[in-house]
């Protein structure tokens, strides 16, 4: 059974799950407060070139985004996201319970611009509308496109201006850098946003998700609302370890850039075998159309997920690539979807 | 150096480190829906004679207690427990930022009684005054303490009597289960509390908590909640695994026990010193009352938490054995006591 | 200066100010537990031909709105609306902030239907995506229309099927009621909903809403959470007393359909002088379009609110008449509009 | 019948209602954006000496509570109060469900110290416990009491030391500044408060509290959080003009002077008469202890409130002033006690 179901399908990185079982048994502080995370803290402010950014570990994404923006906001102040926002659709309400409204945008790449900003904030002048004041956005985004240096400092620029924050959600950041024409690095981002996560769990951790503050502002107290969020582990140095082991050596990045390989194989197959692409992904995600008949004779012997029912009867899903994909697995299922063309 | 500070400070049990290393390379569905979560359900309902019970798993203690009580609760309602109760000053607010408030009962001995919990209700029949629907205990209680069955029978039937839904946080449950004198099995909360949690942090695992719902009226959308809380694993099979391994052949019960002996040796060893105990602990904590020179020299060799000032300026401390507790190490602590008296 | 810019500009119908007056120096029970308030809730649950209903009163719109669905959900519930709804873009993010996601739909003439609630529930089955539980919708729409008793039923029969609750926002009710064409009565508001609010604000009040609730599962508590939610008036009574004034000898509807008759007027004139209305609507609120041109002539000598920049520069403006609007008022309005042509 | 059981059992005075009267058929923007608000704006800001202030009228005390702290605190950060303080225990949780933990700390005559603060604050240093961030106290305090210019200014110095925002619930102001002995006037609260709040529901209004903001930190989008959370009044200006009418030729302090002065009467009528004070009022509260007979036999023909069984079987009861009291209904009280001794 081939799986393009997604990447986080399997456990860790062999060199993660090694440094686990080597430090098992030593007895460390809890809640964070040991030497393997803030070595691993050490690590992210030197790959961002931001000495004095905070750096806080937590298990998942959808904790680290309600976290993250729950710490940042006053309760009346509104998130910007794209429609297609992980946090719109995919976090079953999480940023609102936290008492946030999300105004989304419409967005048919998945990517805000500037000017998309700019212009939500200018309808919410009233008393009565929400008051906008983080930029939400993720990168990869939900449909596998990159934003450019340009464009992310576009945002920046027009969020200094709007005193907006600006937040990345780092989930596949790996992916991101390292996706081809991608200039954007760590660095760029500790520059250009208020605060960011590297995400861990789908590139080669168990679990975790770095996040990472740059803005001072928002240091006061935030380990206070990770406490009353439930987001501190209480062996809280698994999250250290982990980190420690995967930034060790450039993995990180190598992982992701195998994931993003591994997929654009996998694209450049698509395209031969005239398989139309919904999303222009250059990353480990891919958004292929298949006709329902494709779609049910290749769910039989490969494990992926529908995303949408087109207009047209036919079915956009998603194939994902992650670093445990093999070349032969790339090719099996092009074998496949080139005998059910 | 000797390590007294708590339950939490290692790695997990090396079955459960296996467990883990041996699935590492499976794929399988996320989010808690493979095989292995259904298994580890299966086997708590097995062992809780509850086969209708739901069974959720979740990272962490304060998310435990977060999730339950607020996916339970109505925003207007409230939650009753002991002023010592962990959800009442450990968790920075962690269930009011949730929307309840927490009616707290000061308790002596860290347990509630069915007269405190009829009593505080009775105070509440005003509009104006919050409306409490849950009765909050932890078993053991954040003091070492212990109920009984007799104890947790009457405010189950106070409870049912009153319309409140009875949670007992089991963090520590394995320690309550195999205390000398306990006569409350897994069962028994099954049968006695509407919610109740079963702690792997503290008791062999990395981390977890098993999340057991016998009320059927509690179990719609629960997940749900989760979601929206933050409190679903991508990778959820660590969770159903690591479970898995620890309540095989009564591997989670017996780790609790050895704690539990170790704690008993050195409760005796404190006794025949003449330390005083500020709670009278038959479990994993102990909370003897020291001099500040005791703390002070004894905290150059052996690491352990202050609880209190007390009046007379002597602090009352807590020594914690765990899973990995040796012998050795207790007899070595006491040692120390010794020649510190 | 004329003044169409909304209907809660100036005080309360003389016979309801004389109400407050002769019984101004009473002394009666606070927190609406007094006779006044009980004989309005009567009048009403009479009105509706539902004797078994609840009624509420609190004093404002957003704070009926805020009350009744953060009182009727829970956190994880969310809710449907049209885009245009008051909740969505009006309150300033006071749903979000009890906790609950507004999902919200396209709805060209302001109005919801029963397939665009089917389609937005069908898409909701993951777990991940937030759950809808209420619909919520208004009648007068926010752009003036009315739905019809086949659509309303539509709706609830939807509602029925999917398990969700059924809200409408009454802020303009008696204007709905009285409508041309206006099939619905109060009966049938308490026959085909959950819930709904009499807006009395909008129509001869210094201010009021009276929410009723007719679906039985929603009575218990509802006070503790008007309680919590701030919704209850010390002074309650004055509630009651202006409900009683108002819905005697059917003032409340004769208000209405003064509002009406008064519109109607007015938009016979608009049609007659070729402005285009950008909203079909029967009821006190009158959406043309102007030239900015227009539009600032007019202002120097009329009060009315811009609602939009169309794309080729002309702007939708609001008309809104009241109980208070004279024909000569409405007959200067156009003499006005008809020298701006 | 007698009435003494609270002081917002009738409508406004006279001069208020005739106000409103006048004002009626004006037409003004909504939602306080009026001369009358202005107008009533300005004189509070010159009545506290305080011309930078911020100030903005809500319908009633809960809910200026609530919409205070909920405006003025992140979600992380926590109130302190005395046990009895009005959001402790008689607003259903209303602080909570905006996310806030309130520490309540013993305080037998209803009062706060700095030493009380400062020693609540000194407990809550570890990340897990709730964080202190704003100070609640209400004067006169829910026991009658009434705060010195010493002790304010104590709590004042403690708050600005620990970097905490120091609130004074109004409800009761002005008996609290025209209480015998007190020497604290408009412009000491708006020197020593981040914010208090001047109450008008209980001294001669209909319904309104002013808050006032003296602290420009909290000055930005105060009124997008009022919105928010419900509390703004579609027709505003009814507290702007409420307001005007009690402030002017000082008829608000006239007004709580009387009242201070009917139960300084009472007050010395029951020492004469022997009956016992819970609390030492000097304000237009008193809390006397009855035997169970005296008050069943009392209850038949006056009107008043039980606040707590005593463990011997009497009762502490409360017996409240207003303006609208009489002295011939205070010696018809005392009559009537000295009868049933």
């Amino acid at each position: 059974m081939l799986n393009f179901r997604n990447d986080y399908s399997e456990g860790a990185h062999p060199a993660v799950l090694e440094a686990l079982t080597e430090t098992n048994l030593l007895k460390t502080p809890g809640y964070g407060s040991d030497s393997f995370c803030a070595a691993a803290a050490d690590t992210i402010r030197r790959l961002c070139g931001a000495p004095e950014a905070q750096v806080h570990f937590v298990a998942g994404g959808t904790q680290a985004n309600k976290l993250v923006i729950g710490a940042l906001l006053r309760p009346y102040e509104a998130v910007i996201a794209a429609a297609t926002g992980h946090i719109a659709g995919h976090e079953a309400g999480a940023i609102e319970h936290n008492g946030h409204k999300i105004l989304t945008l419409p967005a048919p790449d998945g990517k805000l611009t500037a000017q998309m900003v700019a212009q939500a904030v200018s309808q919410c002048g009233e008393e009565y509308t929400p008051l906008p004041r983080l930029v939400y956005l993720s990168n990869t985004t939900e449909v596998g496109t990159v934003y450019t240096r340009r464009e992310l400092s576009a945002i920046h620029a027009c969020c200094r201006e709007l005193g907006l924050l600006l937040y990345c959600d780092g989930a596949r950041l790996g992916s991101a850098i390292t996706a081809p024409g991608s200039d954007l690095g760590f660095a760029d981002y500790a520059a250009l946003c208020d605060a960011f996560t590297i995400g861990g769990t789908k590139n080669g951790l168990l679990f975790g998700e770095a996040v990472v503050l740059t803005n001072p502002s928002l240091y006061p107290n935030f380990r206070r609302a990770m406490k009353q969020q439930g987001a501190i582990l209480a062996k809280g140095r698994l999250l250290g370890v982990q980190f420690g082991a995967i930034l060790k050596d450039g993995l990180y990045l190598e992982l992701a850039r195998h994931a993003n390989r591994m997929a654009l194989r996998l694209r450049e197959g698509l395209v031969r075998l005239g398989y139309p692409l919904a999303y222009d992904s250059p990353s480990n995600q891919l958004f292929p159309v298949l006709t329902a008949a494709q779609s049910a004779a290749l769910a039989e012997d490969c494990a992926f997920e529908t995303i949408e029912l087109l207009a047209d009867g036919r079915l956009c899903v998603r194939f994902v690539t992650s670093w445990t994909t093999q070349e032969a697995e790339v090719d099996a299922l092009l074998d496949r979807l080139e005998a059910l063309r």
